[in-house]
């Protein structure tokens, strides 16, 4: 299946950390990570998954492919700024959100809105998420809601 | 100034009531009200802000202008769906959200990820939002914040 | 009736007399104008319409609303770049073009797939376009197709 | 490289030979076609690439991922509708159109906007599009250009 990935494009180590795990186990079990392309969350799970020999999207707000990070496979370019949260959202089957400001906080109601589970991990606590404490709870969760 | 007004498209009497209110309140104090131009919570402001002597846009999600309510002086048709969602947030100096669900969530993410102020009223709880009990405590916030 | 404009952003003094034109005989007859916003045939355009008492509506590519020339009376931001060329096209009933490059023909493209009629004066000489002499036989041809 | 090929949603026999060919011939020098995942041109297109043993990406206007055809490997559900248009020109380093109506000239002209080389085969005769006789010389010209 596919997964959205998604949290914020500054993170501590801890984050990172948990964002590699994430990608780590998307890409042993065989899913494709999708996500917004760039920094932070988005790239430390797409090293993960990348490493673990899983597929990566990354959906851009730019015109410019290159903005992608080193982890993405497929850099679709988007030029369409913050609406492109949506498309992350709508490309996974379930996301998966890890910390996070606002930009989160979007795709997390874009992929609520859109009828897809969410899980999140230290992430925004809104009714409809199902907090978890760990990567692999995150993977489990979307892989059966 | 431009105020959104943000909220489901199937509401009850008080959420009608409240959102008529608040357009009336935006009208009468010369405010330009942004929605995204349909039913519900869009409908009750544009409503109360035609009465009140206000301007009232509309973005809508799909490539019909004919399917804003009839209180839209400015419809806008996009056909890109719920990225119409963040053009609703980009497009108010503030944003008022009056109960909603996953798209008013989203919306409201959207227009704190644009440095826009945000009142709530029975609105969704999360931070950055100033949840406010009434119309009028509501157009105050933006107005000063 | 709406009306969109579309043209180069840069242009030399005939085109903005033409521009300027059309713009007061869409103001004069009670159309309103829709176009991108910015500078070149737009602005050109929406002064025309001003000037005649008409209402334009400019909807821009960038997040910035005050990227929108003097004479837009409602300038919607979008932040969706050159896919707001869609939504130009789109929110008129007929299209005037008015010289233009890649940009110019693109609008003139959604244009004719949304079913507009469309005028072209000095523009590009595509299947479907009404190729015309003078602002008065772009407007005409607009009403009356 | 990437490669947009881009055409009609319904076309007839000799259309579809030319659109599998220039897929054949994508796939065959190790490109990764780009196009809007649907009929057509853009089905035929991918099932060359495909059976060659190349990369196909699709762009959908709707959110359904399952609206792609059976040869498109990353389908990218949008909701933008003709918006995605310009997705597709985007990502591609060039475009090779093949016959079509005004949606194809739209992706021609968001192409050349773009700074794309772009090929024509029995399609729109702009300035700026490469006319050309066949798949060969179409996929030789983005390749050089």
């Amino acid at each position: 299946m596919r997964v959205s990935v998604i949290g914020g494009g500054t993170v501590g180590d801890e984050e990172t950390a948990v964002a590699r795990r994430v990608g780590e186990l998307l890409g042993e079990r065989g899913h494709t990570l999708v996500c917004g392309g760039r920094t932070g969350v988005m790239e430390a799970a797409c090293r993960g998954a990348t490493e673990a020999g899983g597929d990566t999207i990354g959906i851009l707000p730019s015109t410019d492919p290159n903005e992608a990070n080193d982890y993405v496979d497929v850099p679709i370019a988007t030029g369409i700024g913050n609406a492109r949260n949506v498309l992350v959202a709508l490309n996974g089957e379930g996301a998966i959100a890890i910390g996070g400001s606002y930009g989160t906080l979007s795709e997390i109601a874009h992929a609520l809105d859109f009828g897809r589970p969410v899980a999140g991990i230290a992430s925004h606590d809104v009714a409809g998420v199902e907090t978890v404490e760990t990567p692999d709870a995150a993977v489990e969760y979307v892989e059966t809601a």
